[in-house]
């Protein structure tokens, strides 16, 4: 085993035969932390999201709003955990809005939803790690100008730990969750606690309340938009519904269990946070994070301060581990169906989907480097992406209870609907409004995207169209033929190489012929004497090249009269080619079989076969003055 | 023709046969200037070196010995130009030192003598590209910070140039060291004629004389350190002598005469240098080269100025230019020893030695960028190679006349015994005195070369012993063979691509199998039946493999006792491999069977075949609702 593959090994973990599938897959408590991140952690912008809309227009007014436009934004999140739950029911093998679309509204639907979330994946990562990044170098300045470098890190580390395996990232994923979850639980707890008793908010210097400035009037507008902000504490909740074949059996199930868990997580730190913020009136503040604000209020400078910054750039840069499971599954979903490359629905040697995690990884690098890491630019292009399939997939589940009119059927294609239409009127608001910063890009990517899919399936069918065979033609297929053998061997010399070609083209028919390009004229002088010295019917063909060119000379003798083959015959153009053991010593040959056998198989229908001839390690030499030998 | 061969046609020319090889070839009004630049820009530098040298110890006293050094130095030189003449006639075909070693003194030393002048050659390059930079760099300052990506630029256009092809570069360089050689003849004259005509020099400002400081005693070793570092002047005489194959018939006399005119010219520009230095007292001063102060003291500031400064950087330039001519033919040489990959000695399609000027480009890149396009560091490295080759070249003309005893062979004996003592003292007081300023890399990197050299040598005769054939065997070879042909079938599901290939196979011989690994169980269980419609003698083996693998099942298949072939047996794998019109369509597929076709080529001693199916282009389908194409 090489140096190389024993590194990989190490990096990457033994390979995994398909029977340890099932040990691999996850269970309520491993999978709740590992699909949930994404959404339990937008609650560290979320809230802020709602008030830097509002307090600059409407000043202190917005302590009015927001709790409501909190309420509407746990409702919406009710209302599509209770549609997604469904989901997992009708759709118990994956693909959430993918698989809804593209049953109940047609395939364009399915691939706008299936681009528009795999962008949202892209952006998960890139946001995520974004913000971790910017959460580490707040800490430490220091590091700021490192951040893209820090951020690329951040990627590799997650894409090796995803390429070791679904269960393994599970176990390491998963405790920073619960400890970013425990930590909001014990913020929101004291928070209520001091104001129940009374007790005066500690306010620190830097707090100086700027809210009186907004003067503007309150308008539906602005609700929406507010509440379209808000909305990025919901992204994410799509993931459970995309991974549940990752799921133990009964996975349906075990999935319908974790977004209860999501559910009541998010009414927690999400309410939480967002009822803290009303009680203590917290102001946004370019320098410090609602959060930040409201553990300075509650707990005062000190470890609560650090620890709440700590549990939160772990699980931003941890909701990006939520796209490696979602994404790869997506993809591979979306490749069974052969709109993105078929290798995307192979599993690797950890029985995970190496290809996408890779895929992901790439381009969310390349998001980070074009971005310089600045998660407020990144954030633009967010939302677009997840409303679209939300809104696809609430549509979707409304045709699907119209047709199936199931028990409760209508109250559960009203509940959808609402959450159609709502969610389509956020995309619109987002798009609309966010359109300029960013979310244009998104707008153009994704049809581009549709196209390239729409071009792999068209491939795949053209395809499989040529190459399939219907069970009629099948038993009617006679293999015998009565098509003359021609074999062509390409030689430069002759040697014991070339001799066991020849044997072996003799053997499979009369018709063999050797072929030499003369380089230099006169040059094959030497080769005719020593053929003549063979003594063989097989006719030597010598052509002459001053252009020093092999394959095409080869493609004109085949395509002239001056070969004998008829119409429908079968031409083997048969090369010799030794190999050496050490990879450096191919380096020292020209290898023109090799180079051959890839022209000729593009240029020309003919089979191409290559006769190996393997030469043994090198022999010890000694030199002489004349370069001769003496055998050691 | 792809838009990417319409460039490289632009580039570097229109392929070029074999006939016009005659035409690329030099005669001596263009051989003179390509392959002496590199002696006659030494100019630049020489006098220099050797005040540098002697001022710091002994002041004022150093213009005592500076003319004896020089004229020394001119001794030297005409000794070996007669002894490099006498090398054309004994040696017509080139190779130089190398060649001289091999004949005379043994294999050993000649692979000293070519490791020895392919690092000179890199170091010519790298110093001369370098100096060349440090011209402009003083000129224009702002440029300093960019030297290194200046150097690549240049090393990049002489790179270009010269793969276009021979004569066009001779033509494109030759004017340059034309106008550099004037240029100081018109400095010399003006000098000489201003000093005789008793006009005082003109002292610039920054012109103070510091020499007065140098107080130690003038010693052998200081004489013999500053004849070695004057000896730069004589680097490159070498390169006539290698390349003269590179000139019109009659070659040798071409040559010879070269080396006449190449002679007269570095006696006028150096030894003109050297006596204006004698007459006008210079003293090396870091911010002004010698060549600069004499121009200045003899015309003052001025046009005369900026166009020495240019013809200098310009020669300096092009001065790597010589390397460019001499580095791939001294490669072309060995390589047909079999010293160095034998590709080196192949000409590109425009008649030149693509791969030795490509090798050379990318190893003087490495050295200006490792050593930030630094002359002075560069310098340290540069002479102990070319006197090294220098040595052997005389030592083994010594020999070559004691063999031959032809008329005056004590005198030319004597002559060259006297180069090869002056030279060998030069190398040993180079490699001693230099030793730490980087002349160590040189000495370890020749034996490094020597090695790599010995390596390939060794692999190309093991490989002759394994494939080589004598005329009593050839006589005796008969190519009849009775060993039973199997061919193995390798297919994932049957398509018109499998019956094919299928048929092929049956249409060799009878004993015919089709081979399938099965990834999750079950899955062939389709393909089985199928099978059975096929109706067909053509037994389908199934393998299982849970770890996804296929190479290595089919290669334990063949060894296993299960297959019915004997030892001696004639296996061919057969992989049906389908091929589309573009690129980014073979992306789409696993491509299993090319795949297969090189694993199983390295590892089992099987015919590999592959029997291509071209698909048509892409039609154009409308998607329905459920991914159903209809064809337009």
């Amino acid at each position: 085993m090489s140096l190389f593959r024993r590194l990989g090994r190490f990096v990457f973990g033994r390979s995994m035969s398909n029977q340890q599938l099932g040990e691999e897959k996850l269970n309520v408590f491993w999978g709740m932390p590992i699909l949930s991140s994404d959404s339990i952690s937008s609650v560290a912008y979320a809230v802020e999201e709602i008030l830097l809309v509002l307090v600059p227009v409407i000043g202190m007014a917005s302590f009015i709003w927001m709790p409501r436009i909190a309420l509407a934004i746990i409702a919406l999140m009710l209302i599509l955990v209770f549609s997604y739950r469904h989901v997992v029911d009708a759709y118990p093998n994956g693909g959430g809005a993918y698989v809804v679309a593209k049953e109940n509204l047609g395939t364009i639907y399915s691939l706008i939803a299936g681009a528009s979330l795999s962008v949202d994946y892209v952006l998960t990562v890139a946001v995520s790690i974004a913000a971790a990044t910017a959460a580490i170098t707040s800490a430490f300045p220091a590091l700021f100008s490192h951040r893209v470098g820090i951020s690329l890190v951040i990627i590799f580390l997650l894409a090796v730990g995803n390429l070791r395996g679904i269960r393994e990232s599970a176990r390491v994923f998963s405790l920073p969750t619960y400890a970013f979850i425990l930590t909001i639980v014990i913020l929101v707890g004291s928070g209520l606690v001091r104001y129940l008793n009374g007790g005066p908010a500690i306010i620190p210097a830097t707090m100086t309340p700027s809210a009186g400035t907004g003067l503007g009037a309150i308008s539906f507008f602005l609700v929406v938009r507010a509440f379209a902000s808000g909305c990025s504490a919901v992204t994410g909740v799509e993931a459970v519904s995309n991974a549940v074949p990752n799921f133990q059996a009964p996975a349906a199930r075990q999935a319908k269990t974790v977004y209860l868990w999501l559910a009541v997580a998010i009414v927690i730190c999400f309410g939480g946070v967002a009822l803290l913020a009303f009680l203590y009136h917290i102001v946004p503040d370019p320098r410090q994070t609602v959060i930040t604000q409201l553990t300075l209020a509650v707990f005062g400078p000190g470890a609560m301060l650090y620890l709440l910054a700590t549990t939160t750039a772990l699980i931003l840069a941890l909701a990006a581990n939520t796209a490696y499971s979602g994404f790869p599954t997506l993809l591979s979903v979306i490749a069974q169906d052969g709109f993105v490359p078929r290798q995307l629905s192979l599993r690797g040697h950890r029985l995970n989907f190496n290809n996408g995690i890779v895929l992901l990884s790439l381009a969310a690098a390349l998001l980070i480097i074009v971005f310089q890491a600045d998660t407020h630019l990144l954030i633009s292009l967010y939302a677009v992406g997840v409303f679209t399939s939300f809104t696809l997939s609430q549509a979707g589940m409304v045709l699907h209870w119209r047709k199936e009119r199931s028990k409760g059927w209508v109250l559960k294609g009203l509940i959808n609907g609402l959450g159609a239409v709502t969610t389509g009127v956020a995309v619109t608001v987002i798009g609309i409004t966010k359109f300029t910063e960013g979310a244009w890009i998104v707008l153009v990517v994704v049809p581009v995207i549709i196209a390239i899919m729409m071009r792999i399936k068209n491939h795949y069918l053209s395809v499989a169209e040529q190459l399939d065979i219907s069970n009629d033609t099948l038993a009617r297929i006679d293999l015998r033929t009565t098509h003359t053998h021609h074999v062509i061997v390409p030689i430069d010399s002759i040697n014991a190489m070339v001799i066991k070609a020849l044997r072996y083209a003799r053997s499979l028919t009369p018709h063999v012929e050797a072929f030499h390009v003369e380089v230099y004229e006169g040059e094959s002088d030497k080769l005719l004497r020593k053929w003549a010295m063979l003594d063989t019917d097989i006719p030597l063909i010598v052509k002459y090249s001053p252009y020093r060119e092999v394959v095409n000379l080869l493609t004109q003798y085949i395509d002239s009269e001056e070969h004998a083959s008829q119409p429908g015959d079968i031409i083997t153009v048969l090369l010799p080619q030794f190999f050496v053991s050490h990879r450096w010593e191919m380096a020292l040959h020209n290898n023109t079989s090799l180079f051959i056998a890839n022209a000729m198989l593009k240029k020309r229908n003919v089979v191409v076969s290559i006769i190996p001839f393997y030469l043994e390690d090198l022999k010890v030499y000694r030199f002489s003055k004349n370069n001769k030998p003496l055998v050691q």
